[in-house]
């Protein structure tokens, strides 16, 4: 429909304020324990300080032996192995095996000299006189792990940018990385201008309504990785938001103002964002649905966002742009997939040619998967949004999905 | 195969865990400010002190008017009404509109009396003597959203066990709540057992490696809400394990053993749970691969998990048994869908029947969606894992998946 065909897609959107940022705008590094570091971004590179494992280990209970002595071997015909004893946990073996010997190993243990094999404890018996017998052939190598056969000594082990989850984390300890540098988050300062908003706290007068937008994203920004600052209410005045909006510059590395929702609220916020610094307002409107009157701004090597004042918007933007600005900051080199469910849908949806829109939809689950029910709800409804469970998204070249149809649910517990 | 026939599957398993376990094995109750509670799991019920929106609002730029007096109105033939005023944001109108007169209003602003329909600014032109041409007819009740059209004043909008994300934070300030009744995180003892395990900070002797899982753990349990305290590593010893674990018995919700890869190490662990208190050990192997020999016991009201010593094992026991766990013992209701993606299958993968294979994937980003990628390695890898985005389910009545196969990944970063 015509009011969105002048409006640009939110992905040429993210490309444009991508594009006027410097490479200077990106985090700090600090240091910090690896056992703290858990969902952090590393911002050095690792290398291996020495091979894992350390030292070749069995990877079964059973006996080192060498695989020729155990060739042909079988439960009718075992080969004959003279037990020369057991390497213990911990300890260095200090026994050497020959051939026609074995010696006991433990899962994790370290393989003897003079071994190549681990004959599993079931395909064995002890019999008398400190003798086993072997009843199947071992091949070379079976059953161990060789040294280095996770990672070799000098192996770059981990990239910057990358997020430490717990498996990062235990391959840190693994190699004695006991502290990592890893991004510091951005300050995300958040301003909410209007003068019909007031603070949690208070009880709105007979036209106000509490502020909710502020809270809604600071916990968004939180999940992404950020540091959300809150910078309070700015009454509907050009100076006032000027001010404010000036300070947060100086002090924070990205900026969101959501906008009182009158015309003149709009228009000052437009104003204050396009005097603030060079190169101003980048983008002003996107082909989203809720979230078209997003305003997408550079001043001075800071990007700014103006979010129209509705927290459906709030959460399709904080993942449309958002997200992947706080990922450029943080440097987070990997393809993050979205956390999606595939689901059915419960209805008909229509949607308009030409927008992309999001659907708040709630999951249930049934015998045949979970079924996507949309959440209909005027997108400055924030129950709505309690009442949902993700989003569908509809394409801009798509006029409505049928119900029945398998959809793809971006979950909001996960990513938004 | 044989060796899976004999075990339980993994929902059976939790199943008997959660049974055995009493009502009592509930999480303690805190106050947190509203702010502070996001990813929190609300442990109260929460109904609306007043309306949502507390007054009836426009949803649009425009005029208040009777929508009467628009009935028949278009370009060619308008209705013309007297601008009486404009509603100011978050002042309380103080003028009513009769019939034929029209009061200008802003998106969110207060319908005043009188009225009931709003008409768009777009919709109409202002004219000479204070007057305003309508150019479209108006329904009763248009571009108006109702005085508790979201929540009405008394409605339960949000239930205990709900987990605190960003629109239920915002929900709540909406109403002016502004702390809030939450689950304390359960404290989930880890240790660690292993004559051959020491500290990541320590420099391993020839057979010793450093502590992989209890890092793992601790991140994996901070990602499901869990509180984890590292109680370090535990000779192989009966008495010195069972002090241990009656330590943490004593000061936990939750206790996890990693168990030391030998045979004795795997028996000493077992025999200390058993020791521990009534009813003991309750499911000993599971027909997962991997994580096969995982016990699972409750002590005197205290749930144990015993835990093979690799990493897979604990992330894939961690999103089987543990997250469930920790879920019911923050007593969140809600279903809370896992974050997957579908994906193709790089390669065939074959798989035994009456086992559930739990297979580490890479992803890829293709044009066509995303590639999963098999990264084979062992299971006591740790860096099979980190080269990893998520694990794909084989199912037990499977004898493995085609190349080309379209699975759905379940993601580490989020569920894990």
């Amino acid at each position: 429909m015509p009011e969105f065909l002048h409006l640009i897609s939110p992905s040429e959107a993210l490309e444009i304020l991508l594009d006027a940022l410097p490479k200077s705008w990106a985090a700090d590094i600090e240091v910090v324990s690896t056992r703290e570091a858990h969902g952090r971004i590393l911002a050095e590179r690792v290398s291996a300080p020495h091979p894992l494992p350390p030292f070749p280990r069995s990877t079964v209970d059973g006996y080192a032996v060498q695989a020729k002595d155990t060739f042909g071997a079988s439960g009718a015909l075992p080969s004959y192995l003279q037990l020369v004893g057991e390497i213990l946990m911990g300890k260095s073996p200090t026994l050497e095996v020959h051939t026609g010997e074995a010696a006991q190993v433990h899962t994790g243990g370290t393989i003897p000299d003079g071994t190549d094999a681990v004959v599993m404890l079931e395909d064995t018996q002890l019999i008398d006189g400190g003798e086993i017998e072997v009843h199947r052939s071992a091949g070379v190598g079976q059953n161990i792990l060789l040294e280095g056969e996770d990672v070799q000594q000098g192996d770059v082990v981990l990239e910057p940018g990358t997020l430490l989850r717990p498996q990062e984390i235990g391959g840190l300890m693994a190699l004695g990385i006991t502290s990592v540098s890893v991004a510091i988050p951005p300050r995300v300062g958040i301003l909410s201008s209007g003068d019909e908003v007031v603070p949690p706290e208070m009880e709105p007068g007979p036209a106000q309504v509490r502020d909710v937008n502020s809270y809604t994203l600071s916990a968004v920004i939180d999940r992404l990785g950020g540091h959300p600052i809150l910078r309070g209410i700015v009454p509907d005045q050009h100076d006032a938001l000027f001010e404010a909006v000036k300070q947060s510059h100086q002090e924070d590395d990205l900026i969101i103002i959501t906008a009182g929702s009158s015309v003149s609220a709009r228009d000052i916020t437009g104003d204050v964002i396009q005097s603030l610094g060079a190169p101003g307002v980048l983008v002003h409107g996107i082909s989203i649905k809720p979230g078209k009157p997003t305003i997408l701004a550079v001043a001075d090597d800071i990007p700014l966002i103006g979010l129209p004042g509705n927290p459906v918007s709030a959460l399709v933007v904080g993942a449309l742009i958002l997200a992947p600005l706080i990922r450029r900051f943080l440097g987070i080199r990997q393809v993050l997939p979205t956390p999606q469910v595939l689901a059915r849908l419960s209805i008909n949806i229509v949607s308009l040619a030409g927008r992309e829109d999001f659907i708040p939809v709630r999951l249930q689950k049934s015998d045949e998967g979970y079924i996507a029910e949309p959440v209909f709800g005027r997108s400055n409804l924030i129950f709505t949004l309690v009442r949902a469970d993700g989003l569908i998204h509809i394409p801009p070249d798509a006029t409505g999905l049928s119900a029945g149809t398998e959809v793809l649910v971006t979950l909001f517990s996960s990513e938004l």
